[in-house]
């Protein structure tokens, strides 16, 4: 295991998982409350955890911040906080079930004490929670900073960190592991399908889901991508023939969003995620209000009153998106000025010059593009904690929704415009070309080769630095070094942007296909590119992220059916549009248009029927969820039956 | 409590709850064999219910079945079914819990033994639930019928059932409950709302989500009835204008169905039927196929290929639902043809027979539809249990799908003919209120005064009968004779029929309103009566029917949405038709329509916005439910961290 175990420095022998930094102007005393009540027993309410304060290097240097702290915890803790997380398991007969310290011993795996029994991803999502639930009891503030108040019940973590006094809690990465994982990945040359289940182990079920999509997504799309190619060879121009491909792509695009629910019903069962239930969520750190009860867990906690949440989004949030919807459409018109400015200077003078001049104002547009959905991200962020959520989910749903209206709007607004009323198909064709290109280009460089090569530059300086001052027998870290370095790596923020991507490409590929068939090619080898760079990332770009169990791939699911729902307007629209359908209806308008709008009702009905008809999660594992089930009720009318029984005939006497 | 206990007749003192009525032709053996099961403890795997055969009335007749068992149970045998079945109750603190023995004194209303504690309702579904989870040992058949195969898990009374060896199993009316119950429901004078509570303990909880619905929906119409009543005075031919109302219409109807929802929480919250676990389904009697094992609780039971029942719905079922259609097309034609007809003769030489010959085409039309959904309906429960589902629900979803497309079909095909193909809104509004009127008075009919009818000539009957052989002191018949007069009442069919008439309702109401907006005065109309009708049939017409416990409409709620969004597109056209709207556009048809497709396409995304944004449960609900979940997590977790702990002190000196 990465860095060996704390035997090397002073205190017991146990693995270190989670590093807590606190910031270099803690109050002494306050390190050492925090300490006593992280290591303090349960039944005193602490959180029976292991932890110790890092070595200060090989030599104290001022620049580096002394309070980074270690934690870890027994194997019996750890057991015990399995249980409490509500992990589920393999058992002896194959099933998955909830973890419960009585019974870990007809749990597949687990051998002796239970050594090796959790992955430590596990561990570390475990030790996260126990952290976070660590609550205060009759301390008013956090000793040393009257400023962080605190009241009985209030988890002190996310006190801490919404004062800033821990600026950073990441899990550790295992060296070991990392190389083997990233080896089976994407080192080695033979071409094959992603570890998932090794990424779960080390990354979790939020991160193996995100791949696992994107793996499914990128071979879904290849029959797309194979039907392509042809049109693109031998039809380039002819684009009303691009019928049928449109009417296959509905259909493709509706079932294979339909399967991938049965998909990652099948992976979320095998890492058993599908029927966890989803633990009380706790107040995000930012949320702030007045002091007051919860009504559901009567503890207390700030609140704040719906209604002023109300006014906030719609008052101020939804006007500010539209505003900047507005300022998205403006910009776009400038965009087609430029561009019949430039078609105006090549028309008058065609030289190579205005040839590559053409291109210029779909580059322009696309990066500024890029750069607003930028600057919009931040603002959006912005005003979504402003609006003071509560839970993280819901905070999570907003700031996806604003961020995904607008993506969505900047990215395909063009498009639309020009498809539907400049009804220009040939233009369309190049600016999906452009568009597609470009975003693509852009977004490798920004989100992985940008980030590696920042990473690159500290590791060096770090490791120039501890060459100078120790000759190292072997290759490896210290483990005081590396927890340093892991330590200025950047974050990872999660799968938002990651899926934010695939949604766009998808968009591009379902929206206009009938026009531009290359799309899916484009987009599958951009997919393929993209493994590997955000395997790359996670492996070596970022901290380690907190595993998150997920059981399905949440909202994106609905985002992705709603923009298939929207293609199945656009491609009919366009087949409307095209030549061929018009010339079956030589004299009347009328007739063709409520043709097209009879044939979209029909296939949007069949699509919510296929939707309705295909059922979420396969047959068989339903059998094994309803046998699970059925087991437990049937164990527990046993017992019910044996106390009724007891109970009857303590009570028959009396009467 | 009706027929007062069973202490008139030899045996203990308790109350007859459920009456099992057995073919005159059962061996004597079954019916001791019978009897000594339901008798025998649950430690020897029988029900342990009481169960006494009714006496055999003032004098012997050979006429009557002597085969009537009236069943009962003991209190505490009843306490422990209701935790066997989940009912829950309302708790000391206010809010539902499910019942346990084990806490029974923290229970609202249960004092000393709990005697008064279940309702009577309550009770009979315990027993049912008991009868029906008796299971065979080792019987291979039942005594004395060889035909009658058992095997080991098999539900005794469904193969009863299904060999009709069990001609009927029924509950039994309360006659005081029920005069105080058809006191406040229907019989005062005062216009009140309906007790649905009292519903609620008489007949159960789907019973009274019906009468909720039915009272929700009528007082959901009345602003659109008020609304419509202006339009038919001022505006009757002036149908250009009610363009604001069809869209007052379309906003209100999604609303309506949106709020609904909430509504039905609430009432289920209370009665504490929302967060209930459906329990696992038996087969249903009628299942049949080779014995096997289900894979879920690995007991003995026919099992039937899903591939081949698949292969019966898609090559049988569709294929006769899709030419019922085109015969209901057919007959369809001919009315035209007939309405024609009738048209030219009333032009050639317009008299007053001719005036009223105009309207004999759509009464015999609306006849005709009447009898054709009867003989369908026939038809559609044939296939449906030829279809061999395994559980009710399936079998009951087939049934409604099926039922429920030619309905609508019947129903609306012609009034689509009307509005989209001969674009004559005059004979749309008149083919409308002839419809809407035929229907009502032959449902009435149909459904209330006929059954009365005939159930009256047979309580006449017997009550003639009862008087010729005894002088009755009191007015009260005795127990046997109420018990044998109830055996021979009309069973009722569940809701099905009900929830049809009021979905067909609505379609008038929602699909054409903006041509004829007095349909919602009709329907309020129909409805009021409706309530009263159905009332009168349900507490004096037919049996009792075991309640059911639901948490909402079903699958009632879907086909209603379904309704919804048919509605906004029929509407939406509608208008796009109206000489008022064509005005806008004096030039070109296809502006008109492609205003009109988009106009279409935002209210639809309008509407499932709207249903996502409303959330289902009201918060206050969503409150309560979080915190019973909490405690009940809470709980748990108290309990395994002092396990947690003894086992550690256990262990830890091992190591």
């Amino acid at each position: 295991m990465q860095g060996g175990t704390m035997a090397d420095s002073s205190g017991p022998v146990w693995t270190p998982l989670v590093v807590l930094e606190l910031a270099s102007d803690t109050a002494e005393e306050a390190v050492t409350w925090l300490l006593r009540r992280i290591r303090d027993t349960q039944h005193n309410g602490g959180a029976d955890l292991l932890v110790e304060q890092l070595g200060l290097g090989v030599e104290t240097q001022k620049k580096q911040n002394p309070n980074l702290f270690l934690v870890g915890a027994s194997n019996q803790r750890l057991l015990a906080g399995a249980e409490d997380v509500g992990l589920f398991k393999e058992y002896s007969d194959g099933s998955m079930r909830g973890f419960t310290c009585a019974s870990k011993h007809n749990f597949k795996d687990f051998n002796g004490d239970g050594d090796g029994f959790l992955s430590m991803a596990e561990c570390q999502y475990i030790i996260k929670h126990e952290l976070d639930t660590l609550r205060a009891k009759d301390e008013t503030h956090v000793p040393g900073h009257s400023h962080a108040k605190l009241y009985p019940g209030k988890s002190i973590i996310r006190r801490l960190q919404s004062k800033g006094i821990l600026i950073q809690m990441f899990p550790l990465h295992e060296k070991e592991e990392l190389k083997r994982l990233s080896f089976s990945w994407f080192k080695k040359l033979k071409l094959s399908l992603q570890p998932l289940d090794d990424i779960r182990h080390y990354y979790g079920e939020g991160q193996a889901l995100y791949f696992g999509f994107l793996e499914y997504f990128t071979f879904a799309l290849v029959p797309m991508a194979l039907i392509g190619v042809p049109y693109f060879l031998f039809d380039w121009e002819d684009y009303d023939k691009y019928v049928i491909f449109a009417a296959f792509n509905l259909i493709w695009s509706t079932v294979i969003l339909e399967l991938w629910k049965r998909c990652s019903a099948s992976l979320a069962y095998r890492w058993g995620t599908l029927s966890r239930k989803k633990a009380f969520e706790e107040p995000r750190p930012g949320f702030h209000g007045v002091l007051g009860f919860n009504p559901v867990t009567g503890r207390e906690e700030p609140t704040y009153p719906t209604a002023k949440r109300h006014l906030r989004v719609y008052l101020v949030s939804v006007p500010f998106v539209l505003l900047c919807l507005y300022l998205s459409l403006y910009v776009m018109m400038i965009y087609f000025q430029m561009e019949g400015w430039v078609l105006s200077i090549h028309d008058e003078e065609p030289t190579f010059w205005t040839g590559i001049l053409l291109f210029i104002p779909s580059i322009i547009y696309a990066v500024v593009i890029e750069i607003m959905n930028l600057i919009y991200r931040y603002a959006a962020e912005f005003l979504t904690e402003w609006e003071n959520h509560r839970l993280e989910s819901s905070y999570q749903n907003h700031l996806v929704l604003k961020v995904l209206v607008f993506n969505f709007f900047n990215c395909f607004a063009s498009l639309f415009y020009i498809a539907f009323v400049m009804q220009d198909m040939v233009l369309l064709r190049q600016s999906l070309a452009t568009l597609l290109i470009t975003s693509q280009i852009l977004n490798q460089i920004m989100e992985s080769f940008l980030p590696y090569w920042l990473q690159r530059r500290r590791n060096k300086k770090m490791i120039r630095k501890v060459q100078k001052r120790a000759t190292l027998q072997d290759k490896e870290l210290p483990l005081e070094e590396q927890v340093r370095l892991e330590a200025d790596m950047s974050t990872y923020l999660g799968t938002f942007d990651d899926y934010l991507e695939l949604f766009l490409l998808f968009g591009y590929v379902s929206l206009f296909s009938c026009v531009y068939p290359l799309a899916a090619v484009l987009v599958v080898l951009n997919n393929i590119t993209e493994v590997y760079s955000d395997a790359f990332k996670m492996c070596h770009v970022f901290k380690r992220p907190f595993s998150e169990p997920a059981a399905n791939i949440g909202v994106w699911q609905l985002a992705f059916e709603a923009m298939c729902v929207i293609a199945v307007v656009t491609n009919c629209s366009l087949i409307g549009m095209s030549p061929q359908v018009k010339a079956y209806f030589p004299e009347s308008d009328t007739q063709l248009i409520l043709w097209t709008v009879a044939i979209e009702h029909c296939l949007l009905a069949i699509k919510f029927i296929l939707s309705f008809l295909i059922p979420d999660v396969p047959k068989q594992i339903q059998v094994k969820l309803a046998r699970l089930e059925f087991e437990s009720l049937e164990a527990l009318k046993k017992k019910l039956k044996a106390t009724i029984r007891a109970t009857w005939a303590l009570i028959t006497p009396e009467q």
